[in-house]
């Protein structure tokens, strides 16, 4: 092990940035499918599942989601031979030039022309399979916006207006996911249907806190257990019935009335010959960043990879357990390096400028404030976080004083959620630029 | 290691109430004392300090606090022989027949006429001790309401209304226990100063966050920072001037003018003799608890014993960490025991019945709901839990099911604040009346 220094402020902030970055080279699109699939004579390994490319006749690969487009050219850079042709569908500004497989730039968060072109290739390119050829389909982070396809005569602005209705009334991410799926062409296992019966492959990237394969993406791959009925009986109790769009209600009950196809279940054959596979996820960067922790020299721990609620009680919480390392050695040993991810909610209160991140770092350099060798670092992997050109922040025991001397008010910035201000006057924010992935964010204490 | 049986909820809600029993022994008033103190021949061994009791004229012992009376009777046990004569305050109903120790039962949590003449006897004691003299003052919590006296001509209404005033208009505790120590004859270090220049000896169980002595029982023997123009500041900042009883106001104000003697600073002559120690706190109580969880086979896991912030929040945020242990081993491993404590806040909504450890049991219920083998046990040390008989709760993985079963709502019950009535019915609640002690509370998360 390398002689470490923890006496440093600088040394520490540089350690958590490439404890940070370490994280995320774990998750991007090329290194995850480098990771888990390779080609060996003609068997061809993705994670626990071999399949022998010889008995297909061909090979189609498709995909959405913000890693999409490196995750395919990982597959190329494998099994390119073998591929009759594909389409991923990526952000405005990530297309790549890949040999066999096209990419199309689409709409992200809210999804476009571009978003509906591509589930439509998508769609036609798996219907279009037969039962002797392989699917494989790259999901990750934004694929829902980058893939989608109101089924008629739902338009896609009414979809929009029924997700922000659903939004504005309270309803939660699984209720708007039943619906969202009850009103597409292509989310809830309709794709694996239109692949149906060809041998379908889903290697993911997960952003969701959990890693359900039904809420990624809204599971357009896999089995849903939602239905027509459960829509209708959330629009009542909503009482949104008279707010949708009409296209929309009497969709739903006519699917809730037997007239329609209802999504895919388990045991529907469409899903004998279909398998999905994580290839990354939060837990992934957060295991690769405490192996570089270590390699630095820290005592590490992960405590969780599915933090949630509210961003600064999130912050607190884990900021007590940093407090509790300095003072007792609990539950990890100086100098220690405590690892999280997830993905927490900001409450909006104020006027400023920010992200959970920010604002994540902003509280956690008020708990920490005079901690000494204490640095705390919160970002997105995908590398943006709110409407800032950052990340997140960067912060250390130091940085109260610091705002203090130069006139900022911690709190005030806090309570204005203005921390992109805040931290970009004391120098703490944290930019990386986009990173090419979405395995939501990391957060690192540090103390030594 | 004894066989244990971790598949049977039964077997594992059993160990949790057995390791919530082990913290509590472990700090309560006799034990702590005998743990940290013991007389060998003529020296009195206490914590790191030692005192030849043979130097002494007369020993002399006072105290303050829910567990200040065992505490004395474990003290009369040790240095019985010693003893000039004391007088400790417990709240109504804890009083005990000591030998040489006289107990007087007060008003708690708000004080009354009791608590003022405890005031006076103790400061009466520690102002006759003499430069020969050992005065062993006994600290717990509850103390600042068991022991006040304002400082006339401020009258123990107007005190009361003051405080209330600063929590309306949302001062912290450190502004609101800055005020306090300014308007107090005892609070603040003045009790140290009456005790100058015999030899003052402080053992304290600790029941605030942090262990900060300045804090606790708002510091009677030990230095404080704040001053009177600080109290004029924070009066200022939230615009109470005209609010304040006028004897508060123009007190402050003399004092800032100089013409009142200020609450003694870290290099006051008072503190020459003085010396304070803490022999319990809510660490301790999760030493115990996680040797006991040891013991009946679980891997253990202390992450703080500093938790704050809204109860919710902090549920969550520890249910997080137990499911990440159920799904990857971090940061321990099956069967894992994870232990954190202190105190967090209830924002009160509903118009339920409740405390702020029911509600936490209630909201992991929630966030625990359907995982096998996990249980989870949230209880105030002192036995008891906002306005109710119950001490907390203790849910597991098929709590909601059963409450379902019953027809009860446990999202209802949370938004309501009622989760004394839902853990009654799903028969959770968890009791066990007074215990004699308060370091706060602890949280018990058991996943096998």
């Amino acid at each position: 092990m390398p002689e470490a220094n923890f006496d440093h402020l600088s040394t520490m902030r540089k350690d958590a940035e490439s404890i940070f970055s370490a994280g995320i080279e774990a998750v991007t699109g090329d290194r995850a499918v480098f990771q888990h699939c390779r080609l060996a004579g003609s068997v061809f390994h993705a994670c626990d599942l071999c399949f022998d490319m010889n008995r297909f006749d061909r090979i189609w690969v498709a995909g959405a989601g913000k890693a999409s487009a490196p995750m395919a050219d990982a597959i190329e850079k494998q099994i390119n031979g073998k591929i009759a042709g594909g389409v991923v569908s990526v952000k405005h500004g990530h297309a790549m030039q890949l040999e066999k497989i096209r990419t199309i730039e689409a709409g992200h968060p809210v999804f476009d022309r571009n978003s509906v072109l591509a589930a439509e290739e998508i769609l036609s390119l798996a219907t279009s399979a037969g039962p002797e050829d392989l699917v494989i389909f790259l999901l990750s982070g934004g694929g829902s916006a980058l893939m989608a396809k109101p089924a008629p005569p739902v338009t896609p602005a009414e979809k929009q207006d029924a997700v922000k209705q659903l939004l504005l009334c309270g309803a939660d991410i699984h209720e708007i996911n039943t619906i969202r799926k009850h009103i597409s062409t292509i989310k809830g296992g309709r794709l694996a249907r239109a692949a149906y019966p060809a041998t379908l492959l889903t290697l993911i990237i997960s952003d969701v806190v959990g890693d359900r394969l039904d809420v990624i993406g809204s599971g357009p791959t896999v089995p849903d257990t939602g239905s027509y009925g459960d829509c209708l009986r959330i629009i009542q109790h909503y009482g949104l019935s008279g707010k949708l769009a009409e296209n929309i209600v009497s969709m739903l009950e006519n699917g809730a009335s037997g007239s329609l196809a209802e999504t895919p279940r388990a045991d529907d054959p469409v899903f004998e010959k279909s398998y999905a596979r994580i290839i990354a996820a939060n837990g992934t960067a957060l295991e690769a960043a405490r192996r570089k922790a270590a390699s630095l020299g820290y005592n590490t721990i992960i405590l969780s990879s599915m933090i949630e609620g509210e961003t600064r009680a999130a912050a607190r919480l884990l900021s007590s357990v940093a407090k509790e390392a300095k003072n007792s050695g609990n539950p990890v040993r100086l100098p220690a390096c405590i690892l999280s991810g997830g993905e927490t909610t900001v409450v909006v209160k104020g006027t400023g400028r920010g992200g959970r991140n920010q604002e994540f770092a902003l509280e956690a350099a008020l708990d920490i404030a005079g901690m000494e060798n204490t640095v705390v670092l919160c970002g997105g992997t995908d590398g943006t976080d709110g409407p800032t050109d950052a990340a997140g922040g960067i912060v250390d025991g130091q940085t109260i004083q610091r705002a203090k001397h130069q006139g900022i008010d911690a709190e005030s910035c806090l309570e204005n959620n203005d921390s992109y201000h805040f931290l970009q006057r004391t120098g703490d924010l944290f930019v990386t630029g986009p990173t090419g992935t979405n395995v939501m964010d990391l957060h690192l204490f540090l103390v030594a």
